[in-house]
Formats: structure tokens, C-alpha cells, sequence
């Protein structure tokens, strides 16, 4: 574990928590039974980006339903695992899949259960409203709080270690919404 | 009435209002007559993990609908008190039923019906936000606000003082939503 | 015009804009062509509390929908004017009707549509968040914002006045939702 | 380029981005496949009273759906860009139907699509909390986020600069619902 811009720069995908992650934490039951979440549009844009750049990007989720598939549908993230009750496993089959090392892995969570998955990759952070067993854990906290930011912060910081960031203005145009 | 730390060492039960606690007060009513609360994915985990240690997890609300019953049906809380007019008669039922007494009691409200139940038990708690009332009331005043942390702030710190809390990161995987 | 308090000891009836008022201005489009608003239940108690001790209540919003007039409904305000293009008429007709005289009339709104009806009442408020225009005329800005708890802050400080905030707990229960 | 309050009074024409402008950047997936976005009364107050006022507004986004749509025809924005993948282009088209120059257009965006826009436009501003890259780019900063009242302030500022606010309350009404 060297010098956190320099390990950043060596980092190859993105493994996300959602609820507190790529939300607020906020879950609103609906009465079809699923539940709406709330996106951040400066979070999205970067996770289509840096898929478009070549970046693996995997969400791990306890969490269920058919509109929280959708939305990663939306930002073409291939690899999900929803309803997902060990998430430790989930990273392993991911990072087997890929052929990825711990260093190169960057993975954002907010809760208990994204501790255990934490201690295995070579980058874990957290958005700034974490629990405190997280940011205890954590590489490095975000200023942004989740679905506000935090998501946007971590990609940002790591395709302008690889001066990969804002390259060009175009596109992807449509992959927040 | 002793210290609090060590009071919150002998609890054995939490009851909980909903509206300004489970949530920040928002209400947003829906074309079908019901209403769309929002809930914190940290106060979820928390409530659930002291379920499955062994804590009884009451809820007392005067608010009704089939959403706000659901969200608590996932929690697993089985002593649920909706439509409720009198918060007093809930709470001795409740105490009744599991042979409880006051001190083994914490009570989180935010708003003057609460002002009742909270003088019938050991430990008043409210959430940052709470009404001058009731701020003046209770014996500890969550750094936390309703719907943003002050559930899983007040669940975390009795654990804790139990020793109980986060003693694995495996389950409930799934509580939160 | 004298000292505020004993100013709003003289109260009898509260007139309210709704959008930035009863809710913090937020107005979400619905696929059915109405608009869901989020309300505060602190807010939600004092007013229907307030119309229990005899106060009289009255909305007067330029907004409209199925889901508008049911919020109402449910706080038990009788005095609704929606779809409103002339505040300032809908004001005197609500005077004439209980025979009040401006300085018993309390008026909170926040933008420009409301600066007309304010200068009519002895006592025009408004949340923190109101327009720039709205600050400079009230008598009073509440320290909370719109849908956050300025409705709650207003109400509580003129029954306050009068002897008659928070006498029983145990009703009325199922106001605010 | 001048003096920044000497150039807002020759604007005759606003442009904005919707998402983390007209809005916080909250996108919420519905079982309808269809978003729910949440708008701001006080930004479609002075939207809708500009256009009154004979300003031209344009809104050019990369999101879509009914009722994305629906919410500019409420305020009655006639010149609508959805689903753009091409922002520049739209400004363009824009520019020569009604014959505008740089220097009489406000833009306001929050995000790595807007840049190139931004550069075409005399007054590009943004939202306090638009991205970095656009923080670095624009000649004034709002001090209000987007959907908090950005829109408002700008809109607001144009028109104070040109004599040409809050002139009457009473109209128009119901601009902003």
C-alpha cells in the first residue's frame, strides 16, 4: 500500500455498493411493492463514462427489485448482483471473471455489510455519511455524501490519475437519465 | 435514574414513533389515498440486526396505510400499533405482552404526541429535529435527524454498550430495503 | 403595528400559501398529469391543532390538482382557494366570511405572487427560504424553511401567545397524515 | 467582454441544461419506465414570468420522457431540445431561428456536456454545485444549487438589470405548477 494518488493510478474497475452509495440511503416502498430510489446525474455520467473508457464497473446490492435493475441497465454496468447475501463472494466471481487483483479494484460502501468485502480489495472508500465502523475501515472518505457525489468524486479522481477524464464534451450525452 | 451509558446497558426494547423518527416528516400523498414515506437504508440495518439479537423492536404511530405497514412487515417488527389514538395504551400493552418494565424501555418521538409515552419510560431519546417540547423532554437529543440516522444512531449505541453490535458483516444482508 | 408578540396574542385566523409554504417548493410531475408535494408532519399537527382550539384556517394557492385539495381535506382546513389567480380578492372573501379585520390575520407566503395579500394583513410572515422581495416586506422570517417547519414555528408561537399550544397530548393523533 | 451586471442587460435570450439545473440532479426510475424529476416553484415563477416579459428560453438536455416534456410546456417554454446528443448543434439551431448573438444569451449547465456550449455562449453561468470542470468555466457562479433556486437567481438578476421585475403579483399565477 504506497501513496494513495499513485495506487489510484493503477486501477483498473469499480465495485459499488447502492443504498448510501449511489443513493442517499433513502428507500421510498411503492405500492406495486418495489421501492424508488433517487440517482445522482453527475454520478451517472461518470460511471457511463468511465465504462466507455474501458473501466470494469460491478454493483453489489442487498438490495432487490426490478427498478433497481433497471438503472444500471441505463448506465450499461454489466455486471450486478442484486439481492446479493454475500458479498464477499460476489467480488471474488467478479474479480475471477475478469482476471482482476486487489490493488486494482476500487469499492465504495457505506454500511456493516460492505466491511468484509472492504478488507479485500486494494482501495476501499466510502461517501462522507458512511457508518462509523466504514469510515474506520476506508482508504480515503469522499467530501460528498452518497447520491450526491460520492460516486462522481472516485471515478473523477481516478480517470484524472489515468488522464483519461472530460476528454471530450459529446458524448456519452444520454447515460444519466 | 442513573448514567445513561449505563442505563442503556440494561435496555431490552425499542419503540418508536414513524413520522419525524423512521422518517424526516415528509408526507407525500399518492393518487391511490395512500402516502409515500421515505426511509434511511443505516436505520433499516440497524433495526433488523437488533431483531435478530434478540431486542424487541416496537412501532406506534398514528399514521396508517398499507405502505407504512409493509416497511415494517420487511423489518420483521411484529408489535406494530397504526391509526393510533392513544400512544399511552399502546406503549402499556406492549409492556404487557413481553413483561417489560420502564427502564428496559427506549422511546424515540419528535412531536408533542409523544410527549405522553416518553414520561412513562426509562429512556426518551429524540432525533436533532425534534419539537421544543420534546427536545426538553427526553434524556438524549440525537446528533442525528429524524429519517437521517437518529434510529440506527440510538439502535447502535445500546448495542454497542451490550456488546453486540456488528459482530459479523454476513446478515441481515437484505434488511434495509 | 406594535410589538410582535403582543401583536399575534390578537390572532384568529392563519392564511397560507402552499408551494415554498406548506412545502419546501418542490413539485414533482406524476405520468397521471398531477404533481406530487412532500408536506412536514410537525406542520400537519399544528395546524389541524390549531383548528381544534378554534382558530380559522385558510390556503389561497395558485397550484391545483386532485392531490392538492386532499391534503386540506385531511388537515380538517376548510377555507381552500386553488387554481387561485387573484390572491389578494380570495383573501377579502375569507375576511368577509368570519368578519376578521386584517390585524387578526396572520398571512405566510414566499415568492412574488404573495407580496399583494401580504401588504392587506396586520401580520405577514414567511419561511427562510422565501424570494428576496417576500423578505423585505414581512414582519417576521421564521428560522425554518418552507415545508421544514415554518408553518409549525408560526402557528406554535401565536398559540403560545394565547395560552393554548400543546394542553393535551393525546390528540388530535392522526393529523399530520 | 465587460463588466458582468453592464452585459446581463443586453441579454435577451436563456438557455439551460435540465438536470442538476432545473433540478438537484435527483433522477428517480419509475415502474412506468419513465423518471420522476422534482422541479422548484420559484424557478418556474420566473421562467414563466420572463417569457411574459418577451425573453426567449431554451432548454436543451441529453435526458427524455413525457414527462420531462410535460413540465417545460406547463411553464410554456416553446423551443425544447430532449434526448440531444449534440448540445452545440441545438444552440445553433437555436441562435438562428431567432436570430441571437452570443453575447445576448445566458447558459446554464452543471456538468462535462455543457462545456462545449458554455464556450459558444456570452454569459455561460451554473449552479453552486455544478462539477468542477464547469465551476473553472463559467463567468459567474450561482450562489443557489440547481433546483434550490439557480435558475430563479440568474433569471432574477437578468431581469433586475433590465427594470423588468416583479412589476405586478398578480400575474401570472399558476406559472409555477
Amino acid at each position: 500500500m504506497g501513496n494513495f494518488k499513485e495506487d489510484i493510478a493503477r486501477v483498473k474497475a469499480f465495485v459499488f455498493d447502492v443504498d448510501g452509495v449511489f443513493t442517499d440511503g433513502s428507500i421510498t416502498p411503492t405500492a406495486d411493492g418495489d421501492f424508488l430510489r433517487t440517482y445522482y446525474a453527475q454520478d451517472g455520467y461518470a460511471v457511463a463514462y468511465a465504462i466507455q473508457q474501458g473501466f470494469r464497473v460491478c454493483v453489489i446490492s442487498g438490495g432487490r427489485g426490478a427498478l433497481l435493475a433497471r438503472r444500471f441497465e441505463m448506465l450499461k454496468v454489466e455486471d450486478t448482483y442484486f439481492n446479493c447475501a454475500d458479498k464477499e463472494q460476489a467480488l471474488e466471481d467478479f474479480m475471477t471473471k475478469y482476471n482482476l487483483s486487489a490493488d486494482e479494484i476500487v469499492y465504495m460502501g457505506d454500511d456493516v455489510p460492505d466491511l468484509g468485502v472492504m478488507r479485500k480489495v486494494g482501495i476501499p472508500v466510502c461517501p462522507s455519511d458512511a457508518c462509523s465502523d466504514v469510515l474506520e475501515t476506508v482508504r480515503y472518505v469522499s467530501e460528498f455524501a452518497g447520491g450526491r457525489g460520492a460516486v462522481r468524486d472516485i471515478v473523477e479522481q481516478v480517470l484524472r490519475a489515468q488522464d483519461c477524464w472530460a476528454l471530450h464534451t459529446k458524448g456519452p450525452t444520454c447515460v444519466s437519465n
